[in-house]
């Protein structure tokens, strides 16, 4: 069964088929190819639109809400980015809001997306939650990423896509299978309190641990922030569960935001990406310890992709089925 | 002796003292009034113009370029806020870069100022190399802060004004003459290696500690990004020492990056302050560990400033004398 039989139109699996590539290209298995399955059940279900018709509606000279018509959410991702862009190119920013979405993959897809093209792109969403606050004991935000991109001259642009808990929930349930205790900081029983058991694992920390975990609680609100209090759509602990629930049928509502800067308004093209080299050379020539290696974001994703276009993508047997290779 | 008594122009005092005020009330006194006294040496000095003549350069309907011309950073800063505000009313966001500038105090300033007129706000900010890459053996980025703020009806705003680093060099310095172990994770050895004697810790760790450190080192390098990369200013390594280097009459060419969003042109100024309004109070009252308390981002911001503003701003000895109180 592929997107196409489940009846996403041509252009709305397009981009999700894109998206998909870049994260299990990259090595973010999670975000990649195996997700064709459920995206399927969805369009089947109702949840997702098959024919999605995309609205734009430009509020300004830089901003702009894209309405993603409830159909795949990485098809609405990359218009705004596209939308974004046009607004850049003339108002120097674009900020883009996106209401009536539905799950987008890895952010980063779509910083990566307006870096190609030679723009500083940040992308946003918030998700369903899984992660504790600071001293909470309740899932509160979701793993909600922060991704930024940009143009290195000559090279793959410079790319962060992280999530603001230290790890994602598929690390947890890992080390579950394998019966293996969690590093320190990074889960949390029902009760809040952090543990290394897996099998007592109920909810992930946010980045900063039992330390200073406040700083990856608030990451998380800033993308909460930007994706669903800017732009009204719905909070992390009121979605509609991505897996599990039974309703299947009912659109979740979704918001992401994308800002696209363009550099040829501030230092100019040609200043901008010497600057980024020079600043990546330095950073890469950097002295490192004993035993350790000193990578740009985004190094270690490069490396993966070519190792996988070499290789090939490891596909896991249930997605191998699904997907009748 | 007083910033007015150092020259500096009534403007540029007025900004800086604004910011310096906030941070002491806030409880950053790092970065509150006690910087006075550095500030008035940097302006005999001749790092720091005493009458800086701010130049804005409009470069598209969304963004600009500040000219710190060499002033105080605060008034650069605010005026970048000014000006992103201006820019928001219309295009419905302002990025404004800012080269030829100084030490700004403390991000949280500027974001607060955007949304106390009410706007979503971010600053942010590269400095002096103090926190090693994430297997680093060397100081490369600064603390680089990402600061946050959006504006709550009826109340104070959403504030986050976070260091890239898991703690500030003020902490090593305390847990120094204190004789007293670091926590994990948090400093480093010349050579890179982690740390918990603070007379070892020579440089900073990027926040995520030992494990996860390398987000906030990508962070770091995302403040690094909007601040020197966009606007072709300094690079934290290159950076004139703040403190303690013998050269204080050539200015550092500081930048720094503000970018102003107006709800107005998205869900709305009324939905996105309900929106804000559910979420804080989602949050605020959601469960706690034992023991524990769950806040917002700037709620232990206000708690000091309600304190500070009753019992008054603690003082050290040297900055009594220095100031003459």
């Amino acid at each position: 069964m592929r997107l196409a039989e489940a009846g996403a139109s041509d252009a709305s699996r397009a981009a999700a088929t894109r998206a998909m590539l870049h994260a299990s290209l990259v090595g973010v298995d999670s975000h990649g190819v195996r997700l064709t399955g459920h995206y399927c059940r969805m369009l089947a279900g109702g949840r997702l639109s098959k024919d999605p018709q995309l609205g734009v509606d430009k509020r300004g000279a830089g901003s702009a809400m894209v309405d993603g018509a409830d159909g795949l959410g990485h098809y609405a991702a990359y218009k705004a980015v596209e939308v974004g862009m046009e607004l850049a190119r003339e108002a120097g920013v674009g900020a883009v809001g996106i209401k009536n979405s539905s799950h987008l993959g890895a952010a980063g897809a779509y910083a990566l997306a307006g870096a190609e093209e030679g723009f500083v792109t940040f992308a946003t969403t918030n998700t369903d939650s899984m992660v504790a606050l600071f001293d909470g004991a309740q899932k509160f935000h979701g793993t909600n990423p922060l991704a930024f991109a940009a143009p290195v001259p000559g090279s793959r642009p410079w790319l962060l896509d992280m999530a603001t808990s230290s790890i994602p929930l598929n690390r947890v349930l890992l080390h579950r299978s394998l019966d293996k205790a969690l590093p320190v900081g990074v889960a949390a029983t029902p009760d809040g309190e952090m543990t290394t058991d897996p099998h007592e694992a109920d909810m992930l920390l946010p980045l900063g641990g039992t330390d200073y975990g406040y700083k990856g609680a608030a990451l998380a609100g800033v993308a909460t922030l930007f994706s669903a209090l800017l732009t009204g759509t719905t909070l992390d602990p009121d979605f509609i569960p991505m897996y599990g629930g039974d309703d299947i049928s009912t659109p979740r509502n979704m918001g992401h935001f994308v800002l696209v800067i363009d550099p040829a308004k501030f230092a100019g093209r040609a200043a901008f990406g010497a600057a980024i080299t020079t600043y990546l050379t330095a950073l890469r020539g950097s002295p490192v310890r004993e035993g350790g290696r000193v990578m740009a974001p985004g190094d270690r994703e490069w490396e993966e992709l070519d190792r996988r276009r070499a290789e090939g993508i490891p596909v896991d047997p249930d997605t191998v089925a699904f997907l009748g290779l």
